[in-house]
């Protein structure tokens, strides 16, 4: 839905609305006994909160879509995921929580390797180690360039951070990765007149870097894409009239709802923790987002048994987020990540509303095929649940007379 | 479905379509048995009309969207209901079925409350009586400005209409209302060039009536809003091909008919004298919208049992309806309106379509819960019903070879 759209209906209301975002949530069948991990799991307390909800599965960008976390997570704030999109160097600033400014030009670097004739014949210079990146960004952050303020962040292995930070600096810059070994890194170009000068810029900093970097093997040169400022949407505040708090542990997370105005609480990444943090800040805000990030990493490392236990483990916290007695809380994910995959994943994820007014449906177990039955529909948009918060906690006005 | 799009198809045929509209159909669960109105309901020819057709439950507007009548039944006809927006002054004078030219610019008005320094301390006068209101109107009617007619009408309370009749004048007009006290109201102010002219007209209207009110209280001021003019959109005729006949008691659903070009038979507010009048003019049309108010009014007054007691009224009369042995028929609601909530809602409207090849589910009965194992979904748009009715009774040609 455009916020454009919902703005003039945004009303104030004392209700609370929890949403509660187990990274990676969905999953695929085992084998033995044809359940995934959250049929597989026992879940007494996310069944009961079932049963007093609205189910469904969610698509959180578009059909066969798999999303990254930025957009997942986007479409559940409510923000148009392919409108609303983060370049990548935001991104990288972001996961490795880089305090970017409005002033920032922020870029992905990779480090990679050239030959004799300037020729990229790796372009992840071998995928050097962590360490040796730290030592490389470090020669990098020696460059001056008059008028900017160059900050090189290691990433992990061959990835970096590139940040300028000065006046007027514009991201309409191509990237210099060719994408392809046995061509040259490419001269970045403005794509927009704008970036005339900012071009300029860039340009002096990589000559600087293949001057001082070309006597290091094999990381002897560097690319860099997804040039991109810190992007200026509407908050959530702004947007949805909600006074929002990020409960999360990592970086990345923690990032993403900054950039949309939340407060982002002082927590760890251990779920009960969380809790903790939520019950102290009850009084505070009206929306509270709380990350878990441990069902999308025992996905990716294909561990079945574990993203089972961590559903379990996030499970027994349902009954003190229902002490609270919030109006609405929302359960999802912002993708899937099915351990059989290893990876982030297109499939819906499966998702409940619960709220006083939800008029539930026949749905008893939280999973995949139980929310097949639901009234939410099985494939609907992630985007529609934040909307439908609002509604259930009397937060709208009605349109049109 | 772009009505841009479906005009190409259009075919003519012989075939009759009928949308029975039960306002605010959609119900919320009571607690001694957790069923809606329309589950609690012993409504046996529904239940069989649901067993003959595809059932599901649809989306007036958005999710989260409570819709007003307005958008609710739009979206019913076919209309995109946020593409066909209907202004409020246009809105009020459908209400008191004011008959409404294209050279006429309507207003939404608002007794108000002003102090010695001109601000507002009550936006609705303390709501005066809707007497109080016909002498103010009286007085109002009084101005005269040249070139244009003027009209004043009593809505209730303290609303009213107010109505410029004239050439070349322009709704871009910002409202007058400042939507808080302590404020004056504001001077009219063209949102567009085009309306330079119409400001400076509803600008002496607001003098004359500050002059002419100044004595009076509490109504001792007026504010405008919603400035709009009759909108100029296809007919049912021209967007579906459809010769339509609305059956409707009250004004603001028969004046919405009139606006898509509807003939609007002369009819009362009781669903058995509603259904003889659609006897009586079986031949003579295509379409026949048919409108139950009562569903709605019980539902706002959070009377439960005679929200049932009118949906099984509206039951007896199914047998004589099908009888006519109509193409296709369409039982739905504009939107929601849960005894329990007392208000329009954002909760799908449970919907049947019937005809000969709807290829219908295995819903038995018509209820919120038995229709979310339709056929048509648990959230689709309201606006896919019109097109589906047309499929149904063949009159869309193919798309494409």
């Amino acid at each position: 839905m455009d916020l454009e759209f919902l703005q003039p209906l945004i009303k104030q209301n004392t209700t609370k609305i929890i949403l509660l975002v187990m990274d990676g949530l969905g999953g695929l069948p085992r084998e033995t006994d044809n359940k995934t991990e959250l049929e597989a799991a026992s879940s007494p307390h996310l069944d009961a909160l079932a049963k007093d909800s609205i189910c469904g599965l969610q698509q959180p960008v578009l059909p066969g879509i798999t999303p990254g976390s930025g957009p997942g997570h986007l479409s559940l704030f409510g923000y148009d995921p392919i409108r609303y999109q983060i370049g990548r160097g935001v991104l990288e600033g972001l996961g490795i929580n880089f305090d970017l400014t409005e002033n920032d030009l922020a870029a992905r670097g990779n480090f990679c390797t050239i030959d004799a004739q300037g020729k990229i014949t790796d372009r992840r210079a071998g995928r050097i180690s962590t360490e040796t990146n730290q030592e490389l960004c470090a020669i990098l952050r020696e460059i001056k360039i008059p008028g900017v303020e160059v900050f090189v962040e290691t990433v992990k292995q061959h990835r970096f951070l590139l940040v300028m930070r000065g006046a007027n600096l514009s991201s309409h810059i191509a990237d210099t990765d060719p994408q392809e070994i046995g061509k040259a890194p490419l001269s970045p170009e403005a794509t927009h007149q704008d970036a005339a000068e900012s071009v300029l810029l860039v340009s002096q900093f990589l000559d600087e870097a293949h001057r001082r970097l070309q006597d290091q093997h094999p990381a002897n040169m560097v690319t860099l894409r997804g040039f991109s400022k810190k992007p200026n949407w509407p908050s959530m505040k702004e947007a949805f009239g909600l006074h929002c708090a990020a409960i999360a542990g990592y970086p990345m997370y923690r990032g993403v709802s900054t950039l949309l105005g939340m407060d982002v609480l002082e927590t760890t990444a251990d779920i009960h923790q969380e809790i903790d943090t939520l019950e102290q800040h009850w009084d505070d805000y009206d929306f509270f987002y709380v990350h878990v990030k441990q069902t999308d990493s025992s996905g990716e490392d294909g561990d079945f048994e574990r993203k089972v236990k961590v559903i379990e483990d996030v499970d027994t916290v349902i009954p003190r987020i229902r002490a609270l007695n919030p109006d609405v809380i929302i359960v999802s994910g912002d993708h899937s990540t099915p351990a059989h995959l290893k990876y982030h994943s297109w499939h819906p994820v499966p998702t409940m509303l619960y709220s006083q007014y939800c008029r539930k449906d026949a749905v008893e177990q939280f999973g995949e095929r139980a929310c097949l039955q639901g009234a939410l529909g099985t494939r609907f948009p992630a985007m529609d649940l934040l909307p439908l918060a609002l509604a259930n906690a009397k937060r709208l006005e009605k349109f049109g007379a």
